[in-house]
């Protein structure tokens, strides 16, 4: 087992190279680099692919005798991902890459162009690449549950529809309630914000919320996004617009929660398959949690507002229950990333039925921008005016990231289920936001979350956390709570 | 030939990230980061030098059959190199790794509290496995011809004495003859100068210089650095001192002769041994001769005034000329980092001889200080009052950087030289400074020196370029004429 964990180790340390190299391509790369960058990132990733594979980890596996949970916990996770890609014949995981490199190329061009033809033969073949590689990995019911399982260990592709009937029903209804109720106004909104000024604020956020910056770094690039180095070198990115003040700011505390997620993780997973999130949905819960819950919450503007006010004085005039309601304002939108908190589910559903239904052959690619439309309609009200709005918006499909959306959806509704829990401990929670006493939700995230790391399956820490399945009602309690205040009904 | 390319290409990748993770630790990384970044270096620092000295290498060099100049070069490169390793046990180099980290340790601690006997016992252990070092690579007639083949191969410490004594005299004299001429005002020099601004001039400087800003980037580090990340990412750092102007100014133009060299290394040169510098002398003859030989000229200062004082005001009032002299002020100084161009060489002298006697045992590590300072008596005319000011000034020797030294004063000799021969093919060389028409310059030393790469050895390469050896005459004459004119003499 010792010698297992070694060799583990060992190999971690070219992927912290790896993500180092990630990290500084979307951040201080010089642009003419990128040709030698992808050669090095290619040449170092094959090392550390073939080493995995080795019949020096085979030999390991085989011979090693576990000590304690932990052990346990990451001999499962090496032989999960070590059976997996013996499973897949070289040739196939090849011919995935290349295709999907120039699937993405060709996304990128349809996309400028808004002609879906572009893209479709190449998603077709990425479509169909998918499917082979689910054939070799073997399935039980659905076809869509073995790439599930690449992003949410565990959870199958039933309960994740009965799910979304429930929560879809709700939303559907409660958006058109909404309609009757007080918009809040966005017009105070508008205005020119200093960069510097903004950054500055973006840091005094970290700080408050306990993100430890003498282990980490806030940066700027296009994408926002939160990387890990090696323990102790967790990163974050932001972003910066000068006309949308909202967009650094819940980028800023997103990533925060991504990031105090990853400095919560022991130091001694790290370098191990369990030194990691449990799952992408789980680590969605936390960036969603502190971004949501706690920062579009009135509580936390009551406590910042003072602060803020002083960073963009022309605020000075707007209460803080007016501002609150305007960055909570709801709105049937074509674009997911910018949807508020109660749309936003919406868009992941309509973009899961149709790849779980491209998987199972139910439809084809020709289908896919008529039936986006037609689900947009049915689920939002609105229909984009061309495919650049629509069906061709996300780069997912074209990385053959299929099973990576629903995510985004369930790490919403794990922070709702973890939240409630949260509130029987910390009954006072509100209170503790509005004084800017972060420490003790930290401590109770660090606690129940965070100092698992991985060696709990996501439907195993949900259980462990709230008694519990995972459960849709929370959040749909929550949203009812917060919206029907925000649109004082 | 062609498989050991592949194989030699392949490595560079690691050193390519290992480049990176350099870089970052000096930039960027947080302050807590540092032990696991020790690790990783460590990691891939082995993987890299245990795949270098490997069966495969020795069976690919034993099989190459070199098909142009450029191959016979990389071979005669591998094989110096791999023979080297294989003469040294691994128990040594683990020792010397292990011994060298402890006494920067004990050097640090000993500068900060002004104690030569806290290092003492450390440098002695370092100086004994240097000798050990020597002995199994095997020698000549001097044992330091082993270490200044490590950073300027093909010289001999014979030669380089006799440049030694040529120059020592020379200098000597001439700072003495200085004393009688008009000292530069420096007072003009003093001012507070906001970092924003001395940051925004280095940019320029470095447009102007030709430095390709898409393949490359300034950063702030405690010690300014060029590190090639690949083709095509070759970073500067420099520093800013708010009270001292010339700081980043020489700083930045020294980084980004560098710079310049390593941009014109052809592409496909690099993950070869051949595409690198000729020598750490011929890398510090770019340098110098972009700081001080163009940097520090008259007709450079009369072209980028006007920029400068648009910059920077407070030297509206202040003449060209008279900024000129004050940037040009000799010096009898203790720090050699500090040092003009007239003393600097006499700080290099001491060094070298010092440790050449050192590893030839004709004087040891406790006699050190008393010798360090007779010979800055000798040469400069000043003692310093504690070892912190004097023999416990540099890293290098705590380092295990036996050898090094000598560069810095090679490079001025080299620059020099180079000089003196673009002068006769662009004879107008001060007319084009003065009018900041710098391409025909670095054309001249891309086609000279940069596109060389390390094809030639140091001393075939001067000898191409100048018709002529190494010679300090060059030197000897450009300080004099310059000088002269900077003291009114």
């Amino acid at each position: 087992m010792e010698k297992l964990k070694k060799h583990l180790k060992r190999l971690s340390k070219f992927e912290n190279a790896l993500s180092l190299l990630h990290w500084d391509m979307e951040t201080y790369m010089p642009e003419k680099a990128a040709e030698k960058r992808a050669e090095i990132i290619g040449e170092i990733s094959t090392y550390v692919f073939k080493e995995f594979i080795s019949e020096k980890t085979k030999e390991l596996l085989e011979s090693a005798t576990p000590e304690d949970d932990e052990d346990k916990a990451i001999l499962k996770l090496v032989k999960k991902e070590f059976e997996k890609h013996e499973k897949i014949p070289p040739e196939l995981f090849k011919e995935l890459q290349f295709e999907t490199a120039l699937s993405q190329q060709a996304w990128q061009k349809a996309k400028e162009k808004d002609n879906f033809e572009i893209f479709k033969p190449h998603l077709k073949k990425v479509v169909d690449l998918e499917k082979k590689v689910i054939e070799c990995i073997g399935y039980e019911s659905n076809k869509y549950d073995v790439l599930l399982d690449d992003y949410e260990p565990g959870l199958k592709t039933d309960q994740l529809k009965s799910i979304i009937v429930e929560l879809r029903k709700f939303l559907v209804e409660f958006i058109n309630e909404l309609d009757s109720g007080n918009k809040p106004n966005t017009e105070i909104l508008k205005g020119k914000y200093s960069i510097e000024k903004q950054k500055e604020f973006s840091m005094e956020l970290l700080k408050i919320l306990n993100y430890d910056l003498g282990a980490g770094r806030l940066d700027i690039s296009a994408h926002p996004f939160t990387i890990s180095i090696s323990h102790n070198d967790i990163r974050i990115t932001t972003r910066f617009d000068k006309y949308d003040i909202k967009n650094s700011i819940f980028s800023t505390i997103h990533e925060c929660g991504h990031a105090l997620y990853e400095q919560g993780i022991p130091e001694e997973f790290r370098g191990l398959p369990i030194g990691d999130g449990a799952s992408m949905g789980i680590h969605e819960s936390q960036s969603r949690f502190w971004e949501n819950i706690v920062g579009r919450s009135l509580e936390f503007w009551k406590f910042i507002y003072p602060k803020f006010t002083k960073y963009f004085p022309n605020f000075k005039n707007v209460k803080v229950e007016e501002f609150w309601r305007a960055i909570n304002t709801v709105e049937r939108s074509l674009i997911r990333t910018e949807a508020d908190e109660v749309t936003y589910n919406l868009h992941i559903m309509l973009r899961f039925e149709l790849e779980e239904a491209l998987i199972n052959d139910r439809i084809t690619v020709d289908e896919l921008p008529k039936l986006w439309n037609k689900k947009m309609k049915e689920y939002l009200g609105i229909v984009p005016k061309n495919d650049a709005f629509g069906v061709l918006q996300d780069v997912h499909w074209a990385h053959g990231s299929f099973g990576y959306f629903p995510s985004y959806m369930l790490g919403n509704l794990y922070a709702a289920q973890i939240y409630y829990t949260m509130k029987k401990d910390i009954p006072n929670f509100g209170e503790k936001v509005e004084k800017g006493q972060f420490i003790e939700i930290l401590s109770w995230l660090r606690k129940k979350v965070h100092s698992k790391g991985k060696t709990l399956m996501p439907i195993e820490l949900i259980k462990e956390i709230s008694n519990e399945e995972l459960n849709p009602k929370y959040f749909i309690e929550y949203v009812k709570e917060k919206f029907t205040k925000v649109y004082k009904k």
